[in-house]
């Protein structure tokens, strides 16, 4: 089965936007094991329209186009379809009514200009709508002698992602595909090259259900599969993942939607233990990420972010000859830090990170880039001076993978 | 003149990664007002690029396709194009010599493979590529009768950047297009749907130059332009802006790239103040987006995340008798947190910020999105209470725009 996605709307053909709701039919695609041929966009014109709905029609077995199903002139897609399959349109009663009803609850009369979303195909069903006004439809039929399945769906993303679950994946499912069993594995602390190398025989092991490794802010996710049954399907990833942490070791930290602070606050949770931050470079991301798992108030204390030398001599008792002899970039500042948030919030845990962010502040012997963490208990402190390139973001964001990953190695150290 | 855009690379196709590097051509199409009609992602696969490159030839004037010049055996853009225009492919010994050299200076020898990055086509010229491998090309031919552009660039961000900027952009000018000159207002502490109304006169007034509004993050951008000559364009764009400001008052905060912290932060540059965060809910989100700013040092002094209730009152001196009354996210607590910033870090500004991020911990009087902040100097402290929808991420991320906003208002007021 061969499948295209059309995504229908002007904005996303400016600057500022592109689709990303095609991701969430391709997951539904990916699932079946469905080939996703291509996806594409375009503006708010019938003609343009038909002549990308009659290019992919020609090619996959299943359309999905997205948006152009809202009340005004420039949604031109129930239209479009109408012309290029030569079915014609007709109004449904219960949408009317239902929107009717929609309306008088929130206190208005329902626009003339609504009416056209009441709209569907003649001798053809449509599929409901509970988040929204505009429905969906299926439509089944031949198109030069090839049997065709077009799936139109809303253009809003929770709209749209209700009708992939209720209607799309379900009919998916009835195809009698081979279902196809996904795994994601998520690496900190490694450059994609040097996963790739040691990856090379696993890659070429697997070449029949291509395995993908993606790098994104600093962490990489790699991506393999089998096709099933269930049984035969999960046993062969079960010793695909084998292969990979044997390749790489401690440095597969999680799965799926796992993250470095979910897995850490975890690990946390788990002994009832707790930690607390200080940040210079970071400047108070490390702490965001940190508190961007709910519940996390159960293993973090707080923290505080030390733009200047007083404030870290002040507040987290930073030895002010180690800053004097060493500078504020440093191994022994980043131990004070670590000890001085412990101390300060009487956590178990303390991180300290001090770091040259850029693009100014850079020397010889500390390059921008250049940033020292370190993860503090009462009995053991463990440093790692580290080096990122890329700018001012990504060294301020790598550098909470780094520090984020440094804990979690401590804590699996049984430390 | 009409242009379509062709991103080749199965990556694109899967769940993880969408094509952006068309926004890039985007923007050089959108300075001359050329008409992009449609964007699509193709695999790898040479039948597929073939049916794409057909149908956008049908269709546009130019005709912009990125990836697929890699020395893999994936990589058939060229042999493709070589095959649907009929035009045969070359070694070009300029560019082959140029990687032996580039392959020689980091002590390798060319493999065999990148040979066919040297293949150009033959009777037409090549892009160099100073940041790659792979060159690119402008071939120029008539297609059913019409004239066409076909542009192929590597589908490397930094490598197609280099060629847009380099060839692209300037071939464009020579066309003898009007010019359009595009003017970007940010706005902030105002949903979509009251701009929307507010600026109804405006859209209606510059009918035949459509304005775009966009909500990102929280925050909107307002989106319009005039078409050349320059003078009377930049006329024209001055009168836009008035009216919007006219309509929009003083939410409208700054222009292009502006961003509410660098606004902020050079408000306080310019008085020669700093500031100091307390957070609660926004966990160091806030402190995080001073900082993104170079140079933020300056007028940030920084914050203490405080996640707890006895950090509150060990920390930020937040008075108990409060935190029993009237509850950790109270006016009352966002206040002391606002004093106990400023005066903790010895600034003139402090900002508090508490509230329920989510998912847990909302009540009917308190329900999940509720926050409280606080701007305080020694003589004044400026309080607001909002209220967010949307998850957990959204409470924390449109809390930092509204503190942030708070800030700017209370500068701008003169205080």
């Amino acid at each position: 089965m061969r499948a295209a996605i059309i995504a229908v709307g002007s904005e996303m053909l400016g600057i500022s936007r592109v689709d990303t709701n095609s991701l969430d039919v391709t997951r539904h695609l990916e699932e079946w094991g469905v080939e996703l041929v291509r996806k594409s966009v375009v503006g708010d014109h019938a003609a343009d329209l038909a002549h990308e709905l009659r290019a992919a029609l020609a090619e996959c077995d299943i359309v999905a186009v997205m948006g152009g199903l809202g009340p005004t002139e420039d949604d031109v897609t129930k239209e479009v379809v109408s012309e290029v399959l030569g079915i014609p349109l007709r109004e449904e009663e219960e949408i009317l009514e239902r929107m009717a009803a929609l309306f008088a609850n929130r206190g208005y009369e329902m626009p003339e200009s609504n009416r056209k979303q009441a709209f569907v195909f003649e001798g053809h069903g449509f599929l409901r709508n509970p988040r929204g006004t505009a429905p969906g439809f299926h439509l089944d039929f031949d198109w030069e002698g090839r049997p065709r399945h077009l799936w139109i769906f809303p253009g809003v993303p929770n709209e749209l992602h209700g009708m992939l679950e209720a209607d799309f994946g379900p009919w998916l499912r009835t195809l009698g595909l081979a279902r196809r069993f996904w795994r994601t594995l998520r690496i900190a602390g490694m450059p994609e090259s040097l996963a790739d190398e040691k990856l090379k025989p696993f890659y070429d092991r697997y070449r029949e259900t291509p395995v993908t490794i993606l790098a994104s802010r600093g962490e990489l996710s790699l991506h393999f599969y089998a096709n099933g049954p269930e049984d035969s399907a999960y046993a062969r990833l079960l010793a695909m993942e084998a292969e990979v942490r044997e390749a790489l070791g401690e440095r597969v930290y999680g799965t799926a939607d796992d993250t470095l602070e979910l897995v850490v606050g975890r690990m946390l949770l788990a002994r009832g233990e707790s930690v607390a931050t200080a940040e210079s470079c970071t400047g108070g991301l490390l702490s965001g990420r940190i508190t961007d798992v709910p519940g996390s108030s159960q293993w973090f204390a707080g923290g505080v972010v030390a733009y200047s030398a007083d404030v870290k001599m002040a507040m987290l008792g930073v030895d002010p000859e180690h800053i004097q002899k060493h500078g504020e970039v440093s191994e022994e500042v980043a131990r004070d830090l670590a000890q001085g948030a412990r101390r300060r919030f009487g956590t178990r845990w303390g991180i300290g990170v001090t770091g040259i962010a850029g693009p100014d502040g850079g020397s010889d012997a500390k390059p921008v880039g250049t940033v020292h963490l370190a993860v503090a208990s009462r009995d053991h402190v463990e440093h790692r001076r580290v080096y990122f390139a890329g700018g001012r973001e990504n060294v301020r964001r790598f550098a909470t993978n780094a520090a984020l990953d440094l804990l979690r190695k401590v804590l699996s150290a049984g430390c």
